[in-house]
């Protein structure tokens, strides 16, 4: 399962009721937030997401709008009685400014914040459990700045039980459920693994925000089902993407494009553009694949051909 | 002229769609901006504020809810070009932590942040212009924590032109508006001030937060127009008070009806209480001038007998 919250999509500062970067990652492991800027707290409890339920929080860079809202949100956690650890991956300088703050404040959280300095340099693979992997994406940004790669794991594939004329044995059943033939004693094929299974697809997600347009992306991002990449300018604003380390709709779409993702969805708009059509339809000029990621809407990391709205528990 | 729009009154951790704390002062001197909890310029947009102007933020202390929405709110003021100096009041760590931060995000302010390192142990008075005065008012709370008292000066007399016989001369008029009586060559008045003038009200509003119950605070705030005051707890939630240094409704109506106050605005309420009522009732029942503070309302310091809510242009 990988499933997209959008929090907040708006670039530098709010506008148009568009909050700053955030988004919350449904995995198989747990819930994981994607940059948290300010008011992703209040976010997460208009979306009626339950707070204790995350289990890690991945920042992209220090800028403000991807990162001011975790001092209130790792406050909150505390005042809920939280005990499970949770695990921070981010720029090393978040910890001395965290360290800073709680000196200050005489706070003292009632969990483990587990810290893990993002290397800015080189991808890196920071996470792995039976599930899933999640790697950094070094990107090209004012300051030091990484994207995320999260990957399902491939899965056990699911037996439809009723196309056996009798019952498989245990041994059989795992052997299938591990994708390989059941072979009789004469080595001949008796259940073969795509007649008698499916295997449910492994889906994978990037983040990628802030980065100037990067073509050498495409090595880490090929293939994957959904891109998420930042589309904070119209090409028509190239220079200021260029001098700002930013990227444009027609460029992500491009990038897109080249590394043959399932689909794009777009964000991290300018308070330029109040309405983000033009955006859209730039992008989809060049990659017909791509989409606006909207505030509260909650998006399926689907089968590399779509990304379906969702009217989930967690919808507004 | 003195009103205050109320931007968030929630305690600890925003809750039932309340923002934690933070109001915007209207006053002669310019719109100031009295704590800056999280998401406050979201709000401020939110309630159209023009943000370019503010003149002064004043932050009580450095728990989380007072003071996060700083970084957001200075980073906002840049990306829209200001250039006018802004004055910050607060305790001097606050400083160093946005130091800190704009170093790590290569931040360059377009404006100059004029810092001024408030004193929690003594009363100060940290502004003064024509117009009115602004002082601390230390307050006893788990860390350094002082609040502000706003008093206008008195004002100049207004003149009631249609009641004189003969056209006053400017010597006659300047005296007039200064509050004296004008006298004939023989010393007899010839212009009583009392009938000739009435002199606006000069309107005094202090914020107190956060705070234990402390009566010593009645020397200060002895007979200001509007108290506004932490009522973080229900009577009944006394020890949780005590011991987490807040004060009860109960006890801040007391304190208002010690220090002869107008009107006592509440606010910085616990999230254990979804209903407010409890808390005004038990208010009113000691001090009926007391009033609920509702987020995104504005009200007018009055004259001491009322605080009369505003639709103004400022209102959602």
């Amino acid at each position: 399962m990988l499933e997209v919250l959008v929090l907040g999509n708006s670039a530098a500062t709010p506008a148009y009721q568009r909050n700053p970067s955030a988004q919350l990652l449904y995995t198989d492991f747990g819930l994981l937030l994607i940059d948290c800027g300010e008011g992703t707290q209040m976010q997460l409890k208009r979306y009626k997401v339950k707070l204790l339920k995350i289990k890690a929080i991945f920042i992209t860079h220090l800028h403000g709008d991807h990162y001011l809202g975790i001092f209130g949100l790792l406050s909150t956690l505390s005042l809920l009685g939280r005990k499970s650890p949770l695990y921070l991956y981010a720029p090393a300088e978040l910890a001395e400014i965290i360290r800073l703050q709680h000196k200050v404040s005489q706070t003292i959280l009632t969990y483990p914040l587990l810290f893990e300095a993002t290397n800015p340099d080189q991808p890196t693979q920071i996470f792995e459990n039976d599930a899933m992997t999640i790697h950094t994406v070094p990107l090209r940004h004012r300051i030091a700045c990484t994207g995320f790669l999260f990957r399902e794991k491939p899965k056990k594939h699911k037996i439809h039980i009723e196309l056996f004329e009798e019952k498989p044995t245990t041994p059989q059943i795992l052997q299938l459920k591990n994708g390989h033939d059941v072979l009789d004693e004469d080595g001949q094929v008796m259940y073969a693994v795509d007649k008698y299974t499916t295997q449910p697809p492994h889906l994978s997600y990037a983040y990628i925000s802030d980065t100037i347009y990067d073509e050498t992306l495409v090595g880490q991002l090929n293939s994957i089902d959904v891109l998420y990449h930042e589309t904070t300018f119209l090409q028509e604003d190239h220079s200021k993407a260029q001098e700002t380390f930013h990227t444009t709709a027609q460029q992500a779409a491009q990038l897109a494009k080249t590394a043959k993702v399932g689909s794009l969805l777009m964000g991290h708009y300018s308070s330029r553009y109040q309405d983000l059509n033009p955006l859209l339809q730039e992008a989809q000029a060049v990659f017909p694949k791509s989409q606006l990621s909207e505030q509260g809407k909650r998006y399926r990391i689907g089968d590399a051909q779509e990304i379906v709205e969702k009217a989930g528990e967690n919808s507004p």
